[in-house]
């Protein structure tokens, strides 16, 4: 499936979970040449007899012939499997995941937040898993339509130790399908950095009543609780050997002041009444925290007000 | 003033704040005979027309003849001041009280939280200031009209050190006025408990996205984090050298489940648009709980978003 330090043209691929970004990503590797097959549910019938449209800030493209799938059964085992599910859905995995699994497939995971690669390794061994944290501003705008706003880069990493010759031949892929991609020494390291953003901007964003981040950063005592926050993720994660410096809490507070007013996923997902990703971004860091004996209070009381507003907005 | 172990009739009572507290309280002295006068805004009018009207659940009745006033120029000394003004007023304190403090008049706050006792005592000198934590439920439903609805007790304290002749005797006084009254050995034990319920209840209520008593209680997330700043607050208060049972927390809730589902007050002021407690009743707990080295993360990272809510609400 690798030839001369990347994927080969033939290379069999899924994409499991065919919402903005699972389209997006297959899209840019079938557009580049690659042979992907997407796992499809409510957008099936439209994509079969429209394709998938791409609109992009580096380039809008229109795929005629898409290969899309009720099932993974009818798409069958391949190389390179993709998952592009929310984690909330992790459940299904197992059922979905058997028949796209041969001896050396390789699973790379784009999922937000922890837990997603664990879930995977139990299922079909760890050595198999990689993990992809995306940057990316997508939002599917209709069926088999996708709008692509900002960013794209994924970070590659492994799940099993530092990179390996898979880890940059599929990095190489994705770059000369027109997506920045860089390969991560430590996954969970680049895992943490990205809560660090994560766990402040998109909790507070639901559990402070559904503001966007500009509103967020004009308030000093919120702005105040971000950075408190950011910092008790910081040294949660030193506590596990993930080495983060202090200072990317103002780093990151000051870049985001130049993003202006962004709603975060969590927010869109919560506003939409669809499901949040409590669990991966937020319980599952709070677990391993204090199972490394890290102190985090504030982070146990977002989760705490996450949980509450969630139930409150199921009800 | 004093006389057989109570206030004599000609004591001179100034009410200042005529709200539904300062309302009640007053007006149960006034029907026992004491000479009481109330400074009034809004409702004086009203109440110089129709006087006063309570509706209550220890029984009802009317007084048609107040003594009610614009000013308390126009009231001048009097021998006991009660101060039943919302915390957020404090600024007026000082011109407000000038005209009623004569040699030996005694000054009884019955807001909120902390931080009242120490503002009155600067004003006119800590030997004088009495505190009292009233267990009422009561609301102004029109000018000069009270309803109160539930309890009705107050607890008298000392500013500086235990009771004296004086907190007796004016604690038999309110008794004798239909007021259950008891005398606190410890001001700022009774101040602390009474928080230990407060913070977290009224805090949440708001910070939670407005919600009541019943509803915080049926989602077992929150009502671990009530529990965890409850346990907060006990350990900030033991640092202050004040000690309260750790299994007050669990009584508290389980005496809150009772009640149903009951608004808080800060949770009715936020939904009416008024000025919300925060210094007394967050802010300034959570300064003397730092300053005595206690930690406390969760009643800061409430102080944050509570100080974020009411910006705004605000706006």
């Amino acid at each position: 499936m690798f030839e001369a330090g990347k994927l080969t043209p033939s290379a069999k691929i899924a994409i499991v979970g065919s919402g903005a970004i699972g389209c997006y990503y297959g899209a840019r590797l079938a557009q580049s040449g690659h042979n992907v097959h997407f796992l499809m549910r409510s957008d099936l019938a439209a994509v079969q007899a429209n394709g998938l449209t791409i609109r992009s800030v580096v380039g809008d493209f229109h795929l005629n012939e898409v290969n899309c799938h009720g099932s993974t059964e009818e798409i069958g085992p391949c190389d390179l499997v993709i998952i592009a599910l929310k984690s909330t859905a992790n459940d299904n995995l197992g059922s979905l995941l058997k028949p796209l699994i041969h001896d050396q497939t390789v699973v790379l995971t784009l999922q937000n937040g922890l837990g997603n690669e664990e879930k995977l390794a139990a299922l079909v061994g760890g050595e198999r898993v990689m993990g992809g944290l995306c940057f990316v501003c997508i939002n599917r705008t209709g069926p088999g339509v996708i709008e692509h706003i900002a960013q794209g880069q994924i970070n590659l990493g492994e799940f099993s130790g530092g990179p390996q010759e898979r880890t940059h031949a599929i990095a190489e892929s994705l770059r000369q399908s027109q997506i920045p991609c860089n390969v991560e020494t430590s996954l969970p390291l680049a895992r943490w950095c990205k809560l660090v953003w994560n766990i402040p901007f998109n909790g507070l964003s639901i559990a402070a009543g559904g503001v966007d981040t500009e509103v967020m950063l004009a308030d000093p005592a919120l702005s105040r609780l971000i950075k408190d926050l950011m910092l008790e993720v910081i040294s949660a994660a030193a506590r596990l050997d993930l080495h983060l410096p202090p200072s990317l809490a103002d780093d990151m507070i000051e870049n985001t002041r130049r993003m202006g007013a962004y709603k975060t996923s969590s927010l869109i997902d919560y506003l939409d009444g669809k499901d949040v990703e409590l669990d991966t971004i937020w319980l599952e860091p709070c677990r391993q925290a204090m199972t490394a004996g890290a102190t985090v209070p504030r982070l146990e009381m977002l989760c705490d007000l996450l949980r509450f507003r969630l139930n409150q907005n199921r009800q």
